[in-house]
């Protein structure tokens, strides 16, 4: 009998079906037998008279995790999961596990403490509630891909050992490159710039590295960033929309295939408005002098605390969940970074603030190969590490622009995961390597 | 007015239309100036009468790969690139390119020497043959993730900063984590196993890094993977099953999608056959005995010479460009592959030979716990570097396996390049390490 996924089963009541996987629970009450088998997409309940049907697992010894198949009548049963459960089962322990796992993984939450949960991860990310949350990275990706494709963008995959860092020297992994120093790459920034004068509109989804010596709830020194980059954009605000529709895909596509992982994990999605509201730097900046009586005025960037207002202002004032922080001073972003002409000290960048948390950056890049020798020039950097870069520019490069969406950091803010350790098949932190 | 993409201008016969992109070329043939615009897809031409349209050019010293402007009436014109031209143009120079590129990128085919076109990979890769054969990678990856999706495969991101080295201590890439040492993983095969306890079905499209000292035509020592895993798998036949409807759909997106790259490039595609041959090795060996009188039978490898005929005789006695080659040696294959239960000698694995050449490897991996300690021990490998990985099969890992296709292998195998660097964005080599 040709096996079906679990999730099937419902369109099977009354046939006889076979189903596989991990023998996620078994129980016993008066006699019956309950026995849950989950597979790679959901879980099925099996249920036994008496103890017969278990025999083969009791014979090896098969406890929870164990592999096994099951055969049995598919029923109506609106008590169970699903509605369905297999009636008169047949089972056999295909690979029988005779330890228990270090994690209840049986348990509607995963209880365990974030060290055991890091430590076991590659036990803890089969709880049904971990897998969701690492399917819905994978909808998020698959949402960003599709999004940015049906707009004519080209994927790319650009080098992750390079010959400089990226956008300064410091926190970066440097690793021995045949006798030679090199680099793990920050960031594809220069690489998707380079490739814009190719393809006019990339995106690439890969990992990056960033040495931050950093312990905290929200960074980890491995991740998956989600890069788009564009030319022929007016300024940052052709680059906003663009990144509006992306996200707004991604969220579409998370609603629409992912109902299940959402339900489980009671996932409330933000809308994304047909137009994000938008304030300035230096607006924002008075708004939280004005609304709350602090004064970051002469601050270059935005504190947690002054991001967390805007979002609450946001909330309030538009109804978004999301809001554009526009304008950030040259300053404290990387010399690419286009001004504003008319305020060239502030510049034509951005972030997106989700629920008062930073969740992308982007802005319009410098485009001529002069702007580029003078903007190196004023942050004291050398061209020459940069040379293949510039080449880029000197050949001619239209106004362009992009933004980087952190996977990891994405899937925190959506399910409100306390640590971005656990928004993360299997983290590396400054402490940890392994798994 | 609203600019459209050069591939556009077909359905805007007769109406005035905006297109902007590199100046490609120019020429003028008595007192008929011809002007060719590419943008990220494709390319125009615009025909302007005298000189007066190209003025702002002149004026800005704008040579090719300036970046313009064009507005024109898209006029029917059969001997046209396309059929198709602009006329009565008007032209801005947005950014003018005064110094000619290091490459003619406006030549059929880009003439140079291959460390030429390495060197300037940043601007190479603009010219129209590249640029082809760089979608057409986008495109195979693309219909790789399509064609896995659409059968249940959940995609993955796994770490690429290890603890320990993945299948061997050689051919790792070393770095510095906070004072630790630590790799750059060879591949995802560790995690994609752990994750098949996940998901069941996985894939992976990501960078690996291999310190290999080769220079040769078809090393590189960062590649990208195209990775996939399954679970319950009768055995290698199962995999390859899947491998073939892999392909299948990867050569059909790229038929249905890439038309023009393809044609650009005259690519043929290989047919993929509703079964795709297979020969045992101990056959293969055989075989080339009988036919060529080379004995390889003590080898425990093809040759590449004996991968050739039996590429040859696939084409011959099948019709088919595709040939698997199973039960490799025990001894050749890494220590989790999984013998071949009736002469445990041989492996369940496979090699995928595509017109001679080897493209894929796979095969089915070992899924009990005591059957993975026993290989370690045979292998002479200590079990503690992999307890992370051990910890998968202690707690039930169902009969699985999967295959890794080389992105840039199957790019060069086929379009024909004679060098892997070629079919690459921004190759790494030996030598190599920018751009």
């Amino acid at each position: 009998m040709e096996r079906i996924r679990t999730v099937e089963i419902g369109a099977h009541v009354g046939e006889r079906v076979r189903v596989a996987g991990h023998l996620h629970a078994l129980r016993k009450m008066g006699g019956v037998s309950f026995l849950v088998v989950r597979d790679g997409w959901g879980m099925a309940q099996a249920v036994a008279d008496g103890e017969g049907a278990l025999a083969p697992l009791a014979e090896a010894g098969a406890g929870v995790e164990s592999v096994v198949v099951v055969e049995g009548v598919v029923v109506a049963a609106p008590q169970a999961p699903g509605g369905v459960e297999l009636r008169a089962p047949v089972v056999e322990a295909l690979v029988p596990v005779t330890e228990a796992p270090p994690l209840a993984l049986n348990k509607r939450e995963l209880k365990a403490g974030l060290t055991t949960i890091l430590d076991e991860a590659v036990v803890a990310n089969r709880h049904p509630e971990r897998r969701a949350l690492l399917r819905l990275g994978a909808g998020a990706m698959a949402g960003f891909r599709a999004t940015l494709a049906a707009r004519g963008f080209t994927e790319i995959q650009t080098p992750k050992i390079v010959a400089a860092a990226t956008e300064s020297g410091a926190n970066v992994f440097a690793l021995d490159y045949f006798g030679r120093p090199a680099y793990l790459a920050q960031s594809p920034q220069f690489y998707k710039q380079i490739m814009v004068g190719v393809f006019e509109r990339v995106f690439e989804v890969g990992p990056v590295f960033r040495a931050e010596p950093h312990d905290t709830t929200r960074h980890i020194n491995e991740y998956v960033s989600l890069d788009a980059e564009m030319g022929f954009i007016t300024d940052h605000f052709t680059v906003m929309g663009m990144l509006r529709e992306t996200l707004a895909g991604m969220l579409a596509a998370l609603a629409e295939r992912h109902t299940a992982e959402l339900a489980l994990l009671a996932v409330a999605l933000p809308a994304v408005p047909a137009e994000i509201p938008s304030i300035h730097f230096a607006e924002a900046q008075e708004l939280i002098w004005r609304l709350h009586g602090v004064d970051e005025r002469a601050e270059p960037d935005l504190s947690p605390r002054g991001e967390r207002w805007l979002g609450e202002w946001a909330r309030r004032e538009h109804g978004s969940d999301f809001l554009f922080v526009t304008g950030y001073p040259m300053r404290k972003r990387p010399f690419y970074t286009h001004p504003d002409p008319a305020r060239p000290e502030y510049s034509n960048s951005f972030d997106l603030l989700l629920r008062g948390t930073e969740l992308v950056t982007g802005g319009q890049r410098l485009h001529r190969y002069t702007d580029y020798l003078a903007a190196l020039a004023r942050a004291g950097l050398p061209a020459k590490p940069f040379v293949h870069y510039l080449e880029a520019f000197r050949y001619g490069m239209p106004p362009h622009g992009g933004f980087a969406i952190g996977l990891e950091r994405l899937l925190m803010q959506l399910t409100g995961v306390p640590n971005i350790k656990l928004a993360t098949t299997f983290p590396r932190d400054i402490h940890r390597l392994a798994p």
